[in-house]
């Protein structure tokens, strides 16, 4: 068995061993570029921890692993794209340090790099392993469409939120711990179960970031707190808010988000001020922490040795008591 | 055995029915739209002869055949986006009918659905057909960014302009025929041959491509003759120009060619010229043809019975016969 920080230092090796200098290099430079600039690597290890429950030999998940992570990386490139965000890992965006080209076709070439080195898995189980890829990729993309579409819609509902989160994250992290079950060598039914567990982790992760950057702590968090607030982005936290809210806070606070520029200290505090009241902080805790809560119950569920899940277990404790 | 029209059939009734209706509709409408807009449909007609080479069950090869024509819509479209360009097919591209965003993001999702038909081809085949599409899709974007590297390089060879047009657009035909023959049962010898069939076809189609937009007839072409020219684009007929010229012609094309904008009549009538006085019509038409003659060279050295490569050779004459 591997533990967390084995499995980590694993895939932390073989990132830094890929290789991306073939020609011509405006294509091959950003994506290496891309790699340089770090990342918590999530995928790549979930994937070959979800492996290393069926199998001790690993290492015919690596490339596969290395492969989420690859389209992992590539939707980054392309959402920065879209987002027109000038900074990725306190580095500039490829479309910033290049140009819009060369990030839209430095990115189509990761994702065909994805799917050869996930497709390089063992010939037994590229049938399912590429079904469940097949699946999960266009269902990133879907989630990125959703996003942009709820970013003009005026009224977002939770559960259209959980919908959107759930497609643009959570099931890239659902994929990986299929992928890799499979690939180790499980039955359909843990597979399932360990998609489930991905998927879960994925939604508590993706509802902690919104909190983190309204109620995080300051030094440890990195960003400047309430960034969301001050850009009116729809967080699980605003949404929740507002289908709380009564008639006066529903007014405070729309009031508040149609506003594109003014006092952000002022608006940080009073949208903290009509959160607190409601207890939103609370209540998006509770929700992180019910689907921290169902992934551990699946993982329970998965049909090896309690002392093989210690890895998986350990990482989801971390992920959720995470400050940043 | 399908005839040539048979077969152009099977595959017009199969992308007319080729359903893109999923959600979100912002996702799934330019692809639909994109299909609509019509197109030659010459790489899945290719994919499904070279398996009839080997089976009459060639109902097998339709959805991989689909996927490798969603793959090639796939980099118009954002190949669409590069190069600014408002019209395809008569029609405005997704760009500017939608925007850049939605474009990007469709075509993506266009690249992933690529790889769900292609993988859908029978187990067996799976782990040879992912190879060979692997590689093919990856050259396709090489080749791309080697046409956008030209643009702006002030001296491109001829070996470096046909290795350009054999990554662009050479190796996805030479992808199908593979694919094709790999899903039709062929042995390695005739799938390679059959590969170079492709990539010599699709060489002599891109040559004669450059020709017809110098030397086609006005009517029957369909758009304006010469827009190679006035738009200085570096066609093999350029740089064979340029290549063979003696001092005083390059000098002339030189200045032909610095100018942006000015009498485009006049620009045309003494480009012609001058390639009339190299006869860069003939050596551009005997390059195309060499390489039509090596195709079906290959064609010939194929194990299977001669009647069988009627509906092939048909296709090959009717391109090298085309003046559209």
């Amino acid at each position: 068995m591997y533990s967390l920080e084995q499995a980590q230092d694993l895939i932390s090796e073989a990132v830094k061993n890929l290789k991306f200098t073939n020609e011509p290099v405006e294509l091959y430079e950003p994506i290496h570029y891309v790699f340089s600039t770090g990342g918590k690597r999530i995928r790549p290890v979930m994937t070959i921890m979800s492996a290393n429950l069926f199998t001790e030999d690993i290492e015919k998940a690596i490339k596969p692993a290395l492969g989420l992570e690859i389209f992992h990386n590539f939707t980054l490139l392309h959402d920065d794209i879209m987002d027109e965000a000038d900074v990725r890992r306190n580095a500039p965006t490829v479309h910033k340090k290049w140009n819009q080209n060369i990030a839209i076709l430095s990115g189509d070439v990761m994702a065909i790099l994805a799917y050869e080195y996930i497709t390089s898995c063992r010939h037994e189980k590229l049938p399912d392993v590429i079904r469940v890829f097949n699946t999960t990729a266009r269902q990133v993309c879907e989630g990125q469409q959703y996003d942009m579409n709820y970013e003009t819609k005026n009224q977002v509902s939770v559960d259209d939120y959980l919908k959107m989160i759930e497609m643009k994250t959570s099931v890239l992290l659902a994929g990986c711990m299929e992928i890799g079950a499979i690939i180790g060598g499980a039955g359909e039914r843990d597979a399932k179960l360990l998609s489930a567990f991905g998927r879960d982790i994925g939604m508590a992760f993706q509802i902690q970031d919104d909190l983190l950057d309204t109620y995080g702590n300051q030094e440890v968090f990195g960003k400047e707190i309430g960034g969301d607030i001050v850009s009116n982005k729809k967080t699980y936290l605003l949404i929740k808010a507002i289908e709380n809210a009564d008639s006066k806070q529903r007014e405070a606070l729309l009031k508040l988000f149609s506003v594109k520029t003014g006092n952000a200290e002022e608006k940080i505090r009073a949208t903290k001020e009509i959160f607190n009241e409601m207890k939103i902080k609370d209540l998006t805790w509770e929700l992180a922490l019910k689907y921290f809560e169902d992934a551990s119950k699946n993982l329970e569920k998965v049909n090896v040795p309690d002392e093989k899940k210690k890895g998986l277990r350990h990482m989801a404790d971390l992920l959720l008591s995470r400050e940043k």
